[in-house]
């Protein structure tokens, strides 16, 4: 096991940076700064913010890749940026890879310009800089009378052009990251987990490298879950489940879900759901992995640490 | 890329019959006509129309083999047919291939003797032909109080005889076709495309040969996804998202399910959705693709080309 | 074809029991008794009703494992627990296998100690037993005024213990079953039938040895479909539709969801619906089976026969 905030993934909590709890432990993740839009780009808001950002794309002392918010700092995966539907985010990409590279986004609007692809010459040679323009909006009904969904949901980012035109060896090498999209009124979590499934490892780690997510009884905890690669996995966490909807959160009688505590999932395929750590079921080391035996077998397993207030865990877990 | 309209697929617009739009590149999909029901059979209506089709199995002359409309135009997939709820199709089925085949329908209710397999004596011997019933039905209420959903779906049909009693050769080779039930007040699309993720290939097809889907810009566009096969795979179109319920179109703020842009399906799954071309992206060419690496870089990739009202394309976009 | 209520399955139906309708083909699930908590454990209950239960595990002559209401008695999969929101099952775990092995829930509220893994310290070992709690609850409103969905839902257990600290080779074996928790005026089948996709078999076997399903012409029949160990699979049955909801059943017009007649499906997922056998398609032996082709072909494939009130089935269906 290794310590979740150290240095392999990244957090993001909003209550933590109101309360300043954990603030230690967890990196800060983008809420980037209502700003003007770059000088070469018209601002183009869905009437929410309009922030920018600096993504570095670098590679690691091992010979994985990552994105990072400062030169020297990409992680795996890459931070989380979250937004509300209407921001606008410009995200000025600096290439410091020896190969040419991009950043493909799921879900959010974008114009070919930002598509990531080399088809529409939306790409990063190295040295070299790019400003992509990511742009969200609410639900709306159109004209015709029928709804337009909002952008909300539980995206991701990933390159489109190492190794092959859809990025194959950028991504098996860490060249993706967590993206949320917030509708006003989401009811927001204390905390942030990701976990990539990326072929048979879980942010380019198996066990016991595998991160350990930490949080106290009774806090609101969200899980991203991303895959990626060549295979579909099972994701499984033990005491806890969720809502298959777009929230993970139950709306009440109304809604017909079904609530699971295992999805299966394939490459590009996201979907997020907050728990309340330890509702029911107290606190304790709850197991995460992917449940196709094989794969969890061979690494594709976590634990999930639900301490008491103090911070004590019950019983004595046995290291995996 | 190769054009959409030229053969290997058939696109079915209602609207385009109705303004005459791309009737050049588009091949009549079946309406069928109302009509008295076979002699040799009860007329068995759901209240709608009682529409009659003949499909003719033929090899092809690469060796695969495919459903059409006339003796010698049979296409890959096969000819979409598209019902209302309450509708009734009777399908005689004329064999021409050297080995007997069948018909065998995902979602619409049919006898045994409809059922397509050996098990229930349905298939069709070589030079032989049969009448394949399909019935389909709104929704209603049980007496005891319970609903039936209605037939209403995006489904497909495909042999199940030859090679094995599941049809897996048959498949293979390319019979296999779409179905759309809509439900009375469903919005129409202005045109459909069907992907068919078949094992390795879209439609019997690896890039560049897959089909190019044109679109002009703001046109309503219907998307039919079916897999065949023994590969899982994670259907994925750029610039583009629809929600995860029956019609692939939000409901409204009650409708609490997932938008997505990739969705992980298995052999004989299939769903739809509609989207406005380019809406909120503008015009260009997006890729569509299985997200599943390898299989995306072996060719399971084509390109959704949205132009502008005067049929240019923004950008230069580079041939893959 | 083997008969469905020979030995390898277990099934249930609460209006059998009722009526007394097929008393001799089906073995009764557990229901267990009202009954006071064991002396050693603290009564836990949801409200509902607290039972208690004893399962046996133990290798069967051909080195299969499998979980049993009695000695000598285990099937695979195990025994059907039928729970409604609110109660509460203590279940004793008597090990009559020659290595440590464990019960493990999905679904359900569990302290770490009735975890069932290695991590928690929370396995049986040979020879031993020991006292499993389950519990669960109805969905409510949290202080914070979001919902907390209740337990309903179609769930199993299996061991996480044999062979590897995920139970690899104890699920291989067939120690795995099916668990139902009903919502309080959620509609009760007339029967219940388990179909478990445990790597290229179904319940351990491959036709023509997998489980022949047996329903009258309009009895409520629910379908339970658990998946495990290695491989993604696509459940499909002829002639009969479902709603992807909790249920299975559509709600009604309000009801977005899909309308399914094929799920794909990965290790450790779990789903369940009703039907009502042969509505709108009449008696006949309707194929069930695994839609991946290679896996139909190699023997996930079985019957799900309907026959007329009187017995008989239209039609001569051949053996597969
Ligand atoms: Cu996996
Ligand atoms: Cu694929
Ligand atoms: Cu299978």
């Amino acid at each position: 096991m290794t310590d979740s905030g150290v240095g392999t993934r990244r957090l993001f909590s909003r209550r933590s940076f109101a309360t300043g709890a954990a603030a230690a432990a967890v990196v800060p993740a983008v809420l980037g700064t209502i700003a003007a839009a770059p000088k070469d780009k018209p601002a183009s808001s869905g009437g929410g913010e309009v922030r920018n950002l600096t993504l570095y794309m670098e590679k690691l002392p091992n010979g994985e890749m990552g994105y990072g918010l400062h030169p020297g700092q990409a992680t795996i995966p890459g931070p989380l940026i979250e937004l509300t539907e209407g921001d606008t985010m410009n995200i000025e990409v600096v290439n410091n890879l020896d190969v040419a590279a991009s950043l493909h986004v799921h879900g959010l609007d974008y114009d070919t310009a930002s598509d990531g692809t080399r088809m529409n010459d939306s790409v990063v040679q190295p040295g070299a800089r790019r400003t992509y323009v990511w742009r969200t909006h609410a639900p709306s009904r159109r004209h015709d009378g029928t709804w337009e969904a909002g952008s909300a949901g539980y995206w991701h980012y990933h390159d489109h052009n190492v190794g092959t035109e859809h990025g194959t060896d950028g991504i098996r090498k860490g060249l993706y990251g967590p993206v949320v999209v917030r509708r006003k009124g989401d009811v927001l979590p204390d905390k942030t987990f990701t976990v990539v499934f990326n072929n048979m490892t879980i942010n380019n780690r198996t066990a016991p490298d595998t991160p350990t997510f930490k949080a106290v009884r009774d806090e609101r905890v969200e899980f991203l879950v991303i895959t990626h690669g060549d295979f579909f996995h099972t994701f499984h966490v033990h005491g806890h489940r969720w809502t298959d909807n777009r929230t993970g959160i139950w709306q009440g009688p109304q809604d017909v879900s079904q609530v699971i505590d295992t999805r299966t999932t394939g490459p590009a395929d996201s979907f997020g759901f907050q728990v309340i750590a330890g509702e029911r079921v107290g606190a304790g080391a709850w197991m995460y992995h992917c449940h196709v035996q094989s794969h969890s077998d061979m690494g594709m397993s976590g634990v999930f640490v639900v301490t008491e207030a103090d911070g004590t865990v019950p019983g004595d877990p046995h290291p995996m």
